[in-house]
């Protein structure tokens, strides 16, 4: 837990720096393993779960009785809380519908645009140290709102061979049947390039591994589409005098506890607060199952000290936080200098855990300072926008010379000649 | 111009299929110049300019005079279509702005999202046959109504050092002032890395040839944005035995003309009209000057013969065209129909160049079947959206819960923590 007072403004880029991975080993495991799936399909994808996962399959897709026995290993607490969680990351997603505006650019020239689902999409819902049925309901949700018409989920296996019961309750509450035993760089290949089970997707999205993220990489490259690049997950928290050090130190420790490449900045213009939020770090992290990771993470954390809260904001803007909480009874004054962040948290009460589960926002969302260009994943994310117009014969000879003006100065005599001869045949017509 | 009759749904996947590109040459080439661009800067991009367009500069950036001496080359008539167009294009994409919509979710727990301009954008606007201003309408209209900051335009320059007057004339209507004389894969590099004249950007627009194509998609994997994947341009034309074919031919070549790798491919349920088409290209043909160039197009283009019309619209699904024209008088029947495409072009009158230039809609467009999962340019592609949540007390109580428990599910008690925190620090305070 470094603390850095008063930075020049030339030093900010350096703090605003994420760890660079160490990729060329990643690199070539995960081409390796893109060209067995290529080439062998439902073979590779059996040996590399034996292999990666410690798992022999029969079978890689759950079945139906997977399904119903799932529903019954999970409490009536739970269901009752995911059903409060998807209740309102629907309301939120179905909010951003929009309406077609049919727009009149020119008498007799009309155009629109159409919103259309994205016709078949894949989640990957990672495994590892907990099974993120959250993150199937974050994907899951705006996929099913946007009408995607196939989906499939792909995520890796326990040793026993077994998906977590809640990802499957999940998967059931979206009606989504078709889930995949697969997991890692060779999931997101299956999806890409399809296999004899797995029928290949449009669209591939969903977090994970450093493997996961460079199979993405390369796919995307070669021309499915992604729903962003990613990296390790983040939290800037803002806050000065008059925040509670107790909340603030509990949201840095949660966001400290997702990995130990986790990255964890608290900025502020009091020395004070730096101090009492990390004390109350070292005695909140007692208590803490993860305390391992979180102490691993915490050792790139960084506190800093500026001369004001407007230059804390600048700093923010120029790092572009994956998350961002506004721990100031103020934020109103101070909300509209936000330009770079992935979901912003503001007030005491709203920690990063409500948009991780249950506020209805999504929480995947851009890290490594790609908020700069890249939005979070929305019901946009799972559809593209076709525009269309139509032309009246009145429009064609208001809006035809201007186009034949044009198409003659960018030299393109045949652009041209479509509207002159369409101009000729309504003139000999009259 | 090959005619094929009746083909099977098996046989759809390769009439599909674009030619691709034999890429390992392309791919050493750009590498090299992205590399001399990061480690020499400015040198690097003279040096580039003067061996591959043969022009020496003293100058990279355009200077105000040359920005004077620009409006007085461009005729009355052309500046005044060029007004036109601009209102149309401005028309339609102000239209596509979004009211912050706030939702309760839950009683006192409110999320939105903000759209946020991407605050440093480059738009590459290529050289080559002829100067394409239309392409600085269609990015710089949408990027200044986001508000980005700032924008940069790089264009490769002539041999004398120059740079086309309508090109500088857009750009002085649009407001920017900042344009390069840089093209190919160096202005690409530029703009991604930035040197000590062309400070980087976030997001790069535009579109290019074989090598600004695959500089794109190097720095894209590298983290800087793009505006999407290119390919060469394509329309597909849907049409009836009621369609002129006048117009359709006239609309084929002016696909045909971009470029010998333009896509161009014909689907009806009736073999007159294919060969009224056929005698009707051959005509038309005979007055165009690039007729060589739309020559070498028309080889490769497909005229396909469907069984109905129902089974031509299922085909240009699976092609999911750049463009696409339905030449159908009854065309609302159908519209429902297309679900993948760029853009639509409905009617006898609504011809591409329509689109191209002046009706509003945007005409860079995802080429390639990446129709399938990808938008064209919009408002949206020169801004993100930012998600903002705030919580009260009572928003806390009543969604905390629901919390705790969902990240207990998932074993992260961190993130529990930060809401047990809260709730217990307000019962203590009651």
């Amino acid at each position: 837990m470094k603390t850095i007072k008063f930075p020049e403004v030339s030093q900010w880029s350096v703090l605003s720096k994420r760890p660079s991975l160490t990729e060329s080993e990643v690199n070539k495991t995960v081409s390796s393993i893109l060209q067995d799936v290529l080439n062998e399909g439902d073979v590779a994808l059996l040996e590399l779960t034996e292999t990666l996962d410690k798992c022999k399959l029969s079978n890689l897709q759950v079945s139906r009785k997977e399904f119903l026995a799932a529903k019954n290993k999970i409490s009536q607490k739970l269901k009752t809380a995911i059903q409060t969680a998807f209740n309102n990351i629907e309301k939120f997603h179905l909010s951003q519908r929009e309406v077609p505006q049919r727009i009149e650019t020119t008498k007799g020239v009309f155009c629109w645009r159409k919103s259309i689902p994205i016709e078949r999409v894949g989640l990957y819902i990672p495994g590892g140290l907990a099974p993120l049925f959250s993150t199937l309901l974050m994907l899951g949700i705006p996929a099913k709102i946007a009408g995607c018409k196939s989906i499939a989920i792909c995520t890796p296996p326990n040793k026993k061979g077994d998906i977590d019961p809640a990802i499957l309750y999940v998967a059931s509450l979206l009606g989504i049947d078709e889930i995949y035993k697969v997991g890692g760089a060779q999931a997101i290949a299956s999806l890409a390039y399809g296999t004899k089970t797995i029928q290949k997707v449009n669209k591939i999205f969903g977090p994970g591994n450093q493997f996961v993220t460079k199979a993405k990489e390369i796919v995307s490259s070669e021309g499915t589409a992604i729903d962003m690049p990613a990296g390790a997950s983040e939290v800037l928290i803002i806050a000065d005098e008059e925040a509670n050090p107790e909340f603030i130190a509990a949201d840095l420790l949660s966001q400290a506890e997702h990995g130990i490449d986790s990255q964890v900045v608290f900025v502020t213009d009091n020395i004070n607060i730096i101090n009492c939020v990390k004390h109350n770090i070292s005695k909140q992290l007692l208590t803490l199952p993860r305390r391992d990771i979180i102490t691993k993470a915490l050792e790139s954390t960084l506190f800093i000290l500026f001369k004001s809260i407007e230059e804390c904001f600048a700093f923010s803007n120029q790092y572009a936080p994956e998350h961002l909480i506004i721990a100031l009874e103020s934020y109103e004054k101070y909300v509209d200098m936000i330009t770079n962040a992935g979901s912003v948290f503001l007030g005491q009460y709203a920690c990063e855990s409500a948009g991780d589960y249950a506020s209805g926002t999504n929480h995947t969302l851009p890290t490594n300072a790609h908020a700069k260009s890249y939005s979070g994943v929305s019901l946009d994310s799972f559809m593209k926008k076709i525009t269309f117009q139509t032309i009246t014969i009145e429009g064609i000879q208001n809006l035809g010379p201007t186009i034949e003006i044009l198409a003659e100065a960018e030299k393109l005599i045949a652009h041209k000649n479509a509207v002159t001869i369409r101009l000729n045949t309504i003139n000999n017509e009259k």
